[in-house]
């Protein structure tokens, strides 16, 4: 079993419930990464539609700090199951608190179209191999990322040092340290997993709290590498709205995400 | 009152749950427009939370065809009132079946920051005035747009004739034809009121379904006209992207959106 499989498992504690535990393994500073909290209510939802195991369009709305190494309850409900779409929300919660709620729409990637249809396709953008970008820092702001220990992430050298990019833009390499290779499920994750876009305009300027993150998958990845880059274009009174991309090995558009976000200053 | 107001607007059938009437006015063919059955189950939100007025970042799902002409149930539950943001889900149904899930967080857009604060904008194209702008043709691929009775919806000369634009791009003006000015609220509507984008560049193609829609509104608008531009860059295996952009009349920008539809061949 890999550390993502291990690390975000459920089981089942009746009807639409399920008991897991957050590990600490996937912490920014004394928080769960975001994205890494989706997935174990993900693995919950993936159990009401067997059929449709990709998430089309995943929406988390954070509600509390998650509790690293700590159990948690996952209740899940299945709200249409269709053909091609099944649709369900989930809660995490831990402590009698929800943390995380979800609802998303799921479905079977595997099942492509005509060949012939018409496609549009957003292009990867040009990047230095992922040798060639040093990985991220394992501490920002004086916050320990022992996320890092999971997630093996290079930042393109023109955007590693916060302040340097000239524009709110993050691009780099992601791919899972014990070498998992990526799928639709873990593509959720990487969406949420580098440092924010906006620290390489403005440096490193404060607390960056995510209100809400929706991810789009579009494919499932083939292995290796996968290529993200972020970008903030639209930031007033405090509030962010973060586009981001992510394509697989193969160059192809692997996942849109898009989070509101607020900026709060330093303490 | 206006017709936006009395048309979505609901009663208290007790505890978390709201009676209404999905109007027929604001039709596209034979079912109601998503945008709009959106604003009834956010009338619904608002009342969770007096104090968050304003859906910073709502989204949702489409699960069955509303039905026009016909009375609505919403069900409705805060997840959490929070000192800036309250985050709460919403069920639409009619006839005992579910319509439409929406899960949104709320906040207080009057609260403006610190004038020094860092801020980012995504500026308005170039467009010609509203008077120069064709209106948006009231049938569409053999469909009926009773709709346009309610909005006044201008679309760019370039961009009317569906296959002329080159690209997957639709921009326009729109407004209430009633003269009710645009907030927050119908920012949400009026971000699912455009022809789809992709028929800039493919034509009338077919049957576009909306699986999932995600607004964040950045500002209460002023008066007046509001400019929208819309685009698809990802399409594949019959799913499309689409993204979109609203700016108020002093070329401030209002919402984005985001949406996953489904492209159907037409029958």
């Amino acid at each position: 079993m890999t550390d993502f499989d291990n690390e975000t498992a459920l089981e089942s504690a009746g009807e639409g419930r399920w008991s897991g535990r957050v590990s600490g393994k996937w912490n920014i500073g004394d928080a769960p990464n975001g994205g890494y909290l989706v997935c174990i209510a993900m693995q919950a939802i993936r159990q009401l539609s067997p059929q449709h195991q990709d998430p089309l369009t995943v929406t988390a709305h954070y509600l509390r700090t998650g509790i690293p190494n700590a159990p948690c309850e996952v209740r899940a409900e299945s709200l249409r199951v269709g053909r091609t779409v099944s649709t369900a929300r989930a809660t995490l919660s831990q402590e009698g608190k929800s943390r995380l709620e979800v609802l998303a729409g799921f479905g079977d990637l595997s099942q492509t179209g005509d060949e012939d249809a018409p496609s549009l396709q957003i292009p990867a953008p040009e990047m230095p191999t992922s040798d060639e970008c040093p990985q991220r820092s394992a501490e920002e702001q004086g916050v320990a990322l022992p996320l890092l220990e999971r997630l093996d992430i290079r930042i393109h050298p023109d955007e590693v040092r916060a302040g340097s990019a000239g524009e709110a833009q993050v691009s780099g390499w992601i791919r899972l340290a014990d070498g998992q290779s990526p799928d639709s499920l873990t593509a959720v994750l990487f969406a949420d997993a580098f440092p924010p876009s906006v620290f390489g305009l403005l440096g490193n300027i404060g607390w960056v709290p995510t209100l809400e993150l929706t991810v789009h998958v579009r494919r499932r990845p083939s292995p290796g590498w996968v290529l993200g880059q972020l970008h903030t274009r639209d930031l007033k009174d405090g509030r962010m709205v973060e586009d981001g991309y992510l394509w697989d090995s193969n160059g192809e558009l692997l996942a849109q995400s898009r989070q509101i976000a607020l900026l709060l200053p330093r303490s």
